[in-house]
């Protein structure tokens, strides 16, 4: 399945800012990073859970926001995107 | 449904800024914020079409990027979210 992750953090702190990159570590090693604080993690539900309980130990619940949008596949009907950044789809053959 | 609108923008410069004010409220008349750049829609198939041309009509496709994620019904069991900010459920019964 595919989990949406967003993050909400004050970056002004030096500790913000070391938790959104520690988020961004954790979240990367099951997918990728498309915008600031929003990560695409393609995961079986093991991995969900797992995911789920690194960030909670990483998080602070009192100054930050985290959120999890599972997406129904197939998932290209239910994702579109737009600007200056293309995702990369890793399901897809790497044409050279 | 309910269609999750990602946003990124650099707020560095103050045209950005102006973008993300313009998107925020384009989202906001269809749903609620819940971070800073992600936006909780609830839309029908022709208020989503509406939603995303008015957002496409105000990003600079240079330099923003964006993201729609329609996540399908029951949206309960897609969701989840963790720390300071509790979204507000508008199609629960208010108890005052």
């Amino acid at each position: 399945m595919l989990v949406i992750v967003t993050y909400d953090v004050s970056t002004l702190t030096k500790a913000g800012r070391k938790r959104l990159r520690h988020v961004a570590k954790i979240c990367e090693a099951v997918g990728q990073r498309v915008q600031q604080s929003v990560f695409e993690c393609r995961v079986n539900s093991m991995q969900y859970e797992e995911l789920e309980r690194n960030l909670l130990q990483e998080i602070n619940q009192e100054e930050d926001n985290l959120r999890f949008y599972r997406l129904t596949e197939p998932v290209d009907l239910h994702v579109k995107e737009y600007g200056y950044f293309k995702a990369i789809d890793f399901e897809k053959p790497l044409i050279l």
